[in-house]
């Protein structure tokens, strides 16, 4: 029950912040074609951001599997992770309103680096409620390495984007994104395993 | 488990999107009827949109009871079905907001035909982890044909909509919609028997 | 599974309307209490419209008890009464920015009178599924007469607000808001002895 | 099955006004640091009062644990401090948007303090059809002192906001805020009491 709820809530707040970005497209003047042509930074940081928050929900929804019980540390870690994604959509429409400029492109990437941070507090706090190692736990365990890459990825994007070039600071975003899109082996064989249970 | 939450954050998402569309009617100036004239482009699109986010929502409910065990396919192509769907509202407006214009009429039109293909790479994913054909599988099978006959008639709206009449393209998209909304016997009658194993 | 499933997207677009209402109340210039003055007709008409989302928001939920089985005419009257309710906040703005003028009192009244049909059409797909009697479907039955009251009142107020008083209008809605306020002792009970089986 | 219904619209409204402060957020228009600047107190406020809607959802999670079944007052004491709640973002967005000006620190303050009063309407109403003293209603009966004092805090704000210094009112709600994410043990150990059963 209470485990359910903390799911239903994260569900509503990741299911506004997904689609409010869309509000950051303004509808343009004209009908010709052209006038599409400047929403173009926007439309492709809405891509990104879009994919970001599914691999949050995606996931979130393997972390709190292996939740039992949730406690006030969950609660409010779970918060704080709500808290950073909820400021994807305004540094995602600043990004496209600049048409990627270098500030917002790092400032994107620091967002990033933020949210991966809340999200490893909350695994934190959940591992601490853990009482037996289960097939879940093992192989969200496996996925420790891409945590740290990504994590090394979005500190590089940071001065990259400053001082050599903010289109390879999006490249970076793309390649964590792809890491995280191909979805794990291991997480899937052990919810399909725990549900034969 | 893991499917209740995909319903409930593609309701959501749906939601969402379904009610973000009213923000495009912008509150008339005056307080005549006439203030209100300007907005009959808008509301007519509006209803329009919702009566397809609507037929999604219904179809996404039926095919999603076929549904036994989630995986990153599934969570993916889903992600993939909404992300085409968000783009709704933004079309919506832009289509209101000039009036049906041919080339927006034609972007709606093929804004529908991308949610078409992403419909079916959803129901392709799901088709891939049935293990054994039921009632709702055989009922689903049997709207192929509605299936592919919206999907022609998306494609030649576009043209239509350029060379022809917007007008002309906008009713394909009527005549879409009405074909949806009359139930399918078939699917109402597995269901029930489903409920009643 | 169903009818959970009503009940959730329901939920979530009268919790969208509700909310989004919120959004005409547009944040005052100056920072003195009389800057908050022209704000005092947005947030009544506000106030009434909470009122009111809540009241549908509380009929549904007692009338959606009664469902068994969902089927397509279930779902599309559904979407219809939503699509008659998210109408609301813009002409809740309307009004408000309005200052209450009659055109847009008028306007208010008819929403309400369509949401009201909206409404009675969404139980009538209901009562085709009842198999039985049993003491929910008998205790709204009851509320027949409040029912034919508030269409009457909602009729009666778009000529009041047009050629005697927009005020005399707004207390009309107030009056039936009371109305449906004070709780149905006989749908309460019938609930609580389902509750008890 | 009624309760469930109460939380996920709750749960729905609240997603709701905790993401839609963030479009308070205008985007700056230029891309330097310095165009963040003037965003500083719209983030602060945006950040307590995230904070705050936090605490309530927490607390309304708790509160509804003790909930057997839901009546006409509880659905209507509820409806009331969503109400409330939801004018938090317009409230939030006034106070960043003037700088933190004391007029509208000293609003803030009432609003809490109205938020308060109806959290107690609710609580009074939920106590009134307890039938046995639970575990849970022991521990929440004990976070009334906690209760009293923030109300009281809520109270000195106002007129310290309006004659002395908003600086030191907004610290009054922080030292509120860190005196409500600190978790209650008392109910932690309660709830886990209770999931054993």
């Amino acid at each position: 029950m209470n485990k359910s709820r903390l799911e239903a809530f994260s569900d509503g707040v990741l299911a506004i912040i997904i689609t409010i970005m869309i509000l950051e497209l303004k509808i343009p003047e004209g009908t010709s074609l052209q006038a599409l042509k400047p929403l173009w930074p926007a439309l492709c940081s809405y891509i990104l951001s879009f994919v970001f928050i599914g691999i949050y929900w995606v996931n979130h929804h393997h972390l709190l599997h292996t939740v039992k019980r949730v406690n006030g540390a969950i609660m409010w870690a779970n918060l704080f992770l709500l808290f950073c994604l909820s400021l994807v959509p305004f540094v995602t429409g600043w990004m496209g309103a600049s048409n990627f400029d270098k500030i917002t492109v790092a400032a994107y990437g620091a967002l990033l680096l933020f949210c991966g941070v809340a999200f490893t507090i909350l695994a934190n706090a959940i591992k601490k409620t853990y009482t037996k190692e289960t097939g879940i736990t093992l192989a969200l365990a496996k996925s420790k390495p891409k945590t740290t890459l990504s994590t090394l990825l979005y500190m590089v994007s940071i001065p990259t984007a400053l001082y050599i070039s903010p289109l390879l600071s999006a490249l970076l975003f793309a390649t964590v994104s792809v890491m995280w899109i191909v979805p794990s082996k291991a997480i899937e064989q052990a919810l399909a395993e725990q549900d034969e249970k």
